[in-house]
């Protein structure tokens, strides 16, 4: 079929890079780039031999002019973009002077504030419609199959959605007292952050952790989960028709939470430096150090993921409900991929989503979001490429 | 009357330092001497002027010889020993060279096993007697106060004591989520080290904070406390006679424990050194930087200690109980003396201590526990130098 070029090489792009080796009808060829070109190399060792062709290449993804003599010496046919967040503009900007197929998993952030949604990048429709190129946005689990799921719903179940409650719930169990999946900061970021979600047309703002709910998820049990921002809200809550309120949550354990707090209690998660043995060391750096290494926790965390959607609304004249959603095994996805389930959710649909766009099924000049395109194709591939799902029409509801 | 020889200069060399120039009747002349020289001189500068005529100066504690070379220049009556419990035994040495009376606050514990217990210094009593010295050991409050407290039960209101139970309770709050008072290191082996008490004539030992109550506090209320092994317990097992349980209780609180757990879970509490920016850094030190100063939880701490003893046991035939404790006020004792009550509660007994040497109502040859003398002067003296006690004959106990 064609070539993509994967930008990043972490733990998300190493998932990609598995499930487009493993899908070599459509994606022929690939290039993995990377500021640190070491890691492309080592991902293409790891995986090369198999059908789809793999070259590496290194390139700065803050830079426009590296990403444009990238795309042009490379011309791929779309540019799967797995790299941080404050470098999707750069390469928006890259995919729009050499008028290239965009894909991202996560919106874009400034560096400085924080503070994410999706304004920058739907500022991007009309270049991209102009330049006749397509731009798939977050197309992660949530975002992305989050929002899939939905039209889904929508397209199957509904004539009008009112209320969506995102249910994301990590039951993995890595044996340590503590460890964060990534940067403790984002983590502590993302608890002491407020809260909100959409009601009726706006933002209800809520104190931080302020809502917190028990819920019985499918083939795990009971878990605390607590209402979130999260970036979905703002697309679905534009492009669900009549939809009224929607949530996002978030599990999150009793013994996680005491030591964020008491860590952050007791200043060592402060980015301010303080003065130690004659050296300017940053408190929150040197618990990282301590910490266990992130990389460390994919082989020794066990249990289950379950994401997904509840949505209520209205199918001929009655109130309904709808359940979708994912169960995702910790072990068996690093059986799989060498990644545990937080890595292989994101990265499994990132590869669906390159593939729909690869393919035409999801083509068409703009910038979108996931629940604007038909969910079928999608949702078979879920099936198919390891994220398989299962519904249920009366599931428990959220209060 | 006389002169005294303070080797240290701590936060609790500090209170004896203000007090006996408080007392300057009985302590005309004072030398204080520490490795920090400098520490010496402030204390000196923020008290001189007085009766007591105070000179400093430098002597590492852990070399007999350049003890008794000091001792030898300053010919003291006494040596009021408020430095590390691990320099007890070459100060014990140099006062035998020099036959020169002794007296102590905590007792001896080798550097490397952290087991305190009283065989070390006991057997100095042969030699002690022989040199025709005293030594009075572990003359704080906790151990000290409680075995006066002991003494005085015994004399005054039993034929027969039972059960005694010391409960030391520190109410005081500095407004940190987290500080400790000392290191620690030495914070976190108290809480994770196996407790024990004296029943009928041999210890029973108990999972680290396995026994847990709640005691309603005179002048404090309800706190929880944890027993724990304590110096006292031993000496008071040989020297209370007729004795069938001693147990101690200390109070902890719940977010105290918990934020101690999590910086042990972490590994912050660790004493490996980690690699960090290519350096070898100890997290626990580390640690230390970045809690607040010990020194700067003085002038914030409120409320109070409330520390004593609960007998049980037998007068004329019948069943009694008897409490006897004293309330110590944190913000009252800084300004006193600069120091809040944990420093106070045991600097002010040592003066007392060492006031009963010098003026030859506890003093002996050999080498003895508070206990084993005549507590009424000692009572009548925490009355009079800011550690008045109370009594209770109808206390509620503890189960």
């Amino acid at each position: 079929m064609g070539r993509a070029l994967i930008i990043g090489a972490g733990g998300v792009a190493s998932v990609v890079v598995h499930k487009c080796c493993q899908n070599s009808e459509v994606f022929e060829e690939i290039c993995i780039a990377s500021r640190t070109k070491s890691k492309c190399d080592a991902l293409k060792e790891k995986l090369g031999g198999g059908k789809t062709k793999i070259t590496t290449a290194k390139v700065d993804a803050d830079k426009v002019e590296e990403l444009v003599a990238l795309i042009e010496d490379y011309k791929p046919d779309m540019v799967i973009n797995v790299a941080l967040p404050y470098q999707d503009l750069t390469i928006m900007d890259a995919c729009l002077l050499t008028k290239t197929d965009y894909m991202d998993t996560a919106n874009y952030e400034p560096l400085d504030t924080a503070k994410f949604e999706y304004s920058w990048q739907w500022a991007y429709r009309q270049r991209f419609e102009e330049a006749g190129i397509t731009a798939l946005l977050g197309c992660g689990f949530d975002p992305g199959v989050t929002g899939v799921f939905s039209a889904y719903a929508m397209k199957h179940y509904f004539d009008e959605i009112h209320e969506i409650d995102i249910l994301d719930c990590n039951a993995g169990d890595h044996g340590y007292p503590f460890a964060t999946n990534f940067n403790p900061e984002i983590n502590i970021r993302e608890v002491s952050a407020k809260g909100s979600y959409w009601e009726n047309g706006q933002w209800v703002e809520t104190e931080p952790m302020e809502i917190k709910r028990v819920y019985d998820f499918p083939e795990i049990g009971e878990k605390d989960m607590y209402l979130l921002h999260h970036e979905e809200l703002e697309s679905l809550g534009l492009n669900i028709k009549g939809i009224k309120r929607i949530r996002f949550f978030m599990t999150f354990g009793e013994s996680y939470l005491r030591h964020l707090e008491v860590l952050k209690n007791v200043g060592m998660t402060s980015i301010e430096p303080i003065e130690f043995e004659g050296k300017q060391i940053v408190p929150l750096q040197f618990l990282k150090a301590v910490l266990p290494d992130p990389a460390s926790l994919g082989p020794r965390t066990k249990g289950k993921t379950n994401i997904g959607c509840i949505c209520k609304g209205i199918k001929d004249g009655k109130e309904k409900t709808y359940y979708v959603y994912n169960v995702c095994d910790h072990e068996e996805c690093y059986k799989e991929v060498g990644s545990q389930a937080i890595s292989y959710t994101t990265g499994v649909p990132a590869m669906i989503g390159a593939m729909m766009v690869m393919t035409g099924q999801w083509k068409k000049p703009g910038v979108y979001n996931v629940e604007e395109f038909d969910p079928d194709p999608f949702m078979d591939a879920l099936n198919k490429w390891g994220l398989p799902w299962k519904e249920s029409f009366q599931p428990d509801l959220v209060e």
